[in-house]
């Protein structure tokens, strides 16, 4: 999505060869209409899936997972953060281990919002650790729905995220993949080339 | 707002006198239609007041506050949560009193994303205690933005919210405005109502 890189080009702050900023338009300040043009793109790769439902996690997915509602018509849900490790029946939860903050938190989507009937896309900002984002996909394999695929507004694809997710055969979409990056300086993928290209690219 | 009143007693469970759960179509899994027309509703209400920005805090104010940014063509912002008391002179941060949870946390604004040129239009899902619509009403006063006034989704008129904002000359306007409830039954305001009389008629 040339637009989204051009935005992380010109307003990005990358701090480390790790950490990217984008807070100043999408996830502190948000450009409402880069967010929807990001729904969009989304309901657009995946438009032969009949997506019932999307499912992100709070606080910064919504308003990406509410874009993609939106160009899809249809409601999302997001799961909420806790630390307290009360199981209940009613929902489905996962432990999802954060590296930057070096805690582990559990996520939670009530069981009424997801069934058996729903085909479900999970959206999130970044694609990094992808710990979150296995957390949802378990969540989603747990309810009985079917996992259509992931969503990522940022692909960090130097961070094992995508490694994991496709351990689990779970079709990645991201919208900017950043494949190296160190201040000052941010290098994308093709769009159109594939991850084992890239990866031979990078070996 | 009709159509928001008629989803809370259809589908708002309501747990006590004071507590109502709307997790099945705003705070958990979200209607997106639905909250695309509060958005609207929002940028009618202030129509006049030439907003160049809304702010929400997160979680649960994101998809009102873009929806009230897609409606208004304007960019959002929401306040970050977080416990940790380390100040910085790069953000404006107001103390918030959880009552449902009996912490106290901060919420912060970078600095960059308010500032004395902004007409800014705080929403957030709940009116009830007022507590952290108090601290995002300070927030955008030390900014020196001007503050066109606050939108709730859901007003519970006899909590000490609304109190707290009109000692504050903040202008409000709530969507659905709940005077009493308990199980099975919810009693709203008439929209068109004043406060004034609402107070005469409860006392």
């Amino acid at each position: 999505m040339e637009e989204l890189k051009n935005r992380i080009r010109q307003e990005g702050a990358i701090l480390s060869d790790r950490v990217l900023k984008v807070d100043s338009f999408l996830n502190h300040q948000v450009d409402t209409e880069l967010a929807l043009a990001t729904g969009r793109e989304f309901a657009g790769a995946f438009a032969d899936e009949n997506i019932t439902k999307v499912l992100t996690i709070e606080a910064s997915g919504i308003q990406f997972a509410m874009a993609a509602g939106i160009a899809l018509g249809v409601p999302f849900v997001y799961a909420k953060k806790k630390k307290a490790i009360t199981q209940s029946d009613s929902v489905y939860t996962a432990e999802v281990h954060s590296f930057t903050r070096g805690e582990t938190y559990q996520i939670s989507v009530d069981q009424r919002y997801l069934s058996p009937q729903d085909n479900v896309l999970i959206v999130d900002d970044f694609l990094a650790t992808g710990a979150a984002l296995v957390g949802l996909v378990d969540i989603v394999r747990a309810s009985g729905a079917r996992l259509v695929g992931v969503g990522a507004v940022i692909e960090k694809s130097f961070q094992e995220g995508r490694g994991l997710l496709e351990e689990k055969d779970v079709r990645i979409h991201s919208l900017a993949r950043i494949i190296s990056m160190k201040p000052g300086e941010v290098h994308f993928a093709e769009e159109d080339r594939r991850a084992g290209e890239l990866a031979k690219e990078r070996s």
